[in-house]
C-alpha cells in the first residue's frame, strides 16, 4: 500500500524551524508525497486538543499517512507506533494522540513500536524524534514499507489512551466536557443530537446554558443567522456536537473569557 | 477550461481543522491541483479585508481557482456563487468578498449561484459551506466542470457589491481610506500618484501626513531608506498606493497605534 | 542544474499578501517546482534571527534553492545575490542573511550580483524586490538557468557578513551567546559540547545556569524527561548546540522572560 499524502499535525509552531525540518525530511525520502499541515499551533505538550484536531481533520483527507506529534515525554522510554486503521495509518508517540483518530478513521486494526533503524534518520537525537523517526516513517509509510516492517506488534489494548471526554445527564439538565473553542468563540461540547433530544430538547426550543456561574438563554437553531445579532445560540455543528455560538460574536467571552471546560445546557421550563 | 491551481482565503485561522478540512476536500476530489493559501488570518468576518488581500494577491498568481471564504452568513438565504473574470474564476459566498478580485483579474463577465448537489459533499452542514460547497466547487471547477453547470445565471448587477474606499481632495489637502496596515506598520491608502499630482506633490516633496489630531512631516520618496531611520515617509508602494511608513520602524506605531481608518496628506506651504 | 525544490524564509508574515505573492511569482515562472515554507514571522528586519533559522533548516531540506528576504535595505544600494553553495544555491539580500546557511550547506563557492533584468518581473518597485527580484531569480535558478547568467561575480570576502556569535571561557564558567529561543521556552545557546568538555561538565553533572542576576542549578541531561517536572535541565539539543530547558515548562520563563541574549554555565564545586 502507497500513500500520496500525509497529513501533519504537531505543537511546533510555525516560528521555528521544526516543522520545516520535517517537510524537508519528508521531501529527501518521498519526494512525490504532498503534504496537508493539518495544524502546528496546538499548545506545548496538548496532546488531548491535538488528538481532537486530528480526530476532526483526518476523515476529510484523502487516505493517507498522518503524521502527529505533541510528545512531552520525548526521548524517554514512551514508545513510538505506527497505527493502522481502516482509511489510512498513523504515526506518532504511543501517548494517546493518535486513537480518536484512528476511530475516526474507521478504526484501528494494528499497531507496530518504531524500533527499526533502517526507517530512522542515521543519527537520532534524544530531543526531536519528529525530525529523527516520525516523519521518516511518514514517509517511508508512503513509499509502501509495511507497518510490520517498522518493529514488534503492539496489542491494541497495550497503547496509551486518553480519558474519553464525557455528557452526563442528571435530571432535567446535562453537562458535557467542552472539546474545544474555535477560532470564532464557538464552544463546541462532547454532546450530540441524541443528547439534547433525551432532554426533550429541539429546534426552536429555548434553553439554559451555564458555565461555572454563568447562566443564560439561548434558542435552539440551525445556523447563526437564524438568531438576532450578539444573540446566543446551540446548535449541531459541522463535526455533528452539540456547540454554542453567538451570531457575529464570541459565545467564548459572553461567557467569561477564561478557559471553559464543561458546559451546561438545560431546557427552559414552560409553566 | 482545467485549471491547475487554486488559491484559497478564508477568516478560518490555523488553529482550527478548517483550512486542513477543505485542503483535504479538495484533494479528494481533484488531486493532481495544487493550492496557494493567500490568508486565513483575515479577521473573523472582516469581509472588506478579506475582499483586498484576495485583490492584491490574485493577479501574482497563474491563472487560478479562487476560492475566498468570509462568511457571517453562512447557512442563511445568502448565495453562494461562482464569479468568472477574465483571468480566472473565484468561488465564495454573495457578499461582496470576491469582486474587487473580480476586477483585478481583468473584470467579472458572468456569475452562476452554486445550487447544484452534485458538486456539493453528500451532507451539507448548515456551519460550514467551505467544507461542503465551495472547497468542492473550487475542485470540480480545477477538473473542468463548467462555471454555468453549478446554477443559474445571476446578473452582476445583483451580486453583494462593498462600499468602494473613498478618496477625497479638500483644498490643498486629501484625505484618503486606509486600505490597509502591513506587519511592518506601513499604511496604505486608497489614494494613487495621480491624487499626489493633484495636489501637487512630487517625489521629495515635504508634506503634512495626519489621523485625528496626529499630525507629522513625512518627505515623499521611493524607498524606506531613502530618508534616516525612523523617519517618515510618503511612496507608492509596490500595489500603487499611497503609502505611509517609517524606515526601519512603524508608520502605524508613530500615529498612535489605534486603529487608522483614514489619513489626510497636504503639502507644506513654502513661504 | 535543475532544483525541484525552493526554500522560503522571510520576515513577511502571513497576515498579509505578500507571501501568496512571492508563491504566484514561482508558480507562473516555474509551475512544477514545489516550495518548503520555512518560517515567515521572523520579527520584521531581525536578519540575524532569519540567518539562524535559515542555516537550520536548510541542510535538512531536499537539494534547494533557498529564498530568503529580510531585507531593512529594500530599494537601496545593497545588493541582491545568488549563492552558490556545495548543497544548494541561496538567493537574496546582500546583507549577511544567507551565509551562514551557505556554510551549513557545505560552504559557499561563488556569488553573483542579481542584475540581469531578463530574470526580474518587467516592473521593479522599490519596495518589494522579494517579489519582482528575488523570487523570479529563485524560480529562473530551479529552471536550470546558470547562477553566473544573473549578473557579475561577486568575490565572496566582498559579501556583507553578520557578526559571529560567540562563547567565552573565563576561569571555570562559559558564557555563550543565546542563538534563539524556542516555542518551548527552550533556550539555545552558541556552545556545543565541547565547550561543556572543556569546562569538565559532563552527562549528569550539576551545573549553575544564570543569566543577569539570575542563577539557578541545573542537572546536565540527555533529554527533558530525564529530570523531574517543572526542574531546569542542560542539553545537547537536536542542532548540537548547548541547551537550557524545563521538563513540562519553559526555560525562558524560569530565566526571568525577559529578552535573554547570553548565558552562563560553569560546573558546581564540590567541597
Amino acid at each position: 500500500m502507497r500513500y500520496d499524502w500525509i497529513g501533519f499535525l504537531t505543537d511546533y509552531g510555525t516560528d521555528d524551524e521544526f516543522v520545516a525540518v520535517c517537510h524537508g525530511v519528508i521531501a529527501r525520502i518521498a519526494p512525490s508525497v504532498r503534504i496537508i499541515d493539518i495544524a502546528h499551533s496546538v499548545a506545548p505538550q496538548d496532546i488531548a486538543r491535538g488528538s481532537r484536531l486530528l480526530a476532526d481533520a483526518a476523515p476529510y483527507l484523502p487516505e493517507s499517512v498522518h503524521l502527529a506529534v505533541v510528545d512531552p515525554g520525548v526521548g524517554t522510554a514512551r514508545r513510538g507506533v505506527v497505527v493502522v486503521a481502516r482509511d489510512g495509518v498513523l504515526v506518532g508517540p504511543d501517548n494517546g494522540l493518535l486513537l480518536p483518530a484512528a476511530s475516526a478513521l474507521g478504526g484501528a486494526r494494528t499497531a507496530f513500536a518504531l524500533m527499526n533503524r533502517l526507517y530512522q534518520l542515521s543519527s537520532v537525537s534524544a530531543t526531536f524524534h519528529g525530525r529523527d523517526i516520525f516523519a521518516p516513517a511518514a514517509a517511508y509509510l508512503a513509499l509502501g514499507v509495511a507497518p510490520k516492517e517498522f518493529g514488534p506488534s503492539v496489542p491494541l489494548t497495550r497503547l496509551a489512551r486518553l480519558p474519553e471526554p464525557t455528557v452526563s445527564v442528571a435530571g432535567p439538565a446535562m453537562v458535557a466536557d467542552v472539546l474545544g473553542i474555535d477560532r470564532f468563540g464557538n464552544i463546541k461540547s462532547a454532546a450530540t443530537a441524541e443528547h439534547l433530544a433525551a432532554l426533550g430538547i429541539s429546534l426552536n426550543s429555548t434553553v439554559y446554558i451555564g458555565f461555572n456561574d454563568r447562566r443564560m438563554t439561548a434558542v435552539v437553531s440551525s445556523t447563526f443567522g437564524d438568531v438576532p445579532p450578539s444573540t446566543a445560540l446551540v446548535y449541531i455543528d459541522s463535526s455533528e456536537h452539540v456547540a454554542v455560538a453567538v451570531n457575529g460574536g464570541s459565545a467564548a467571552e459572553l461567557l467569561g473569557g477564561e478557559p471553559i471546560d464543561r458546559i451546561e445546557i438545560s431546557p427552559i421550563e414552560i409553566g
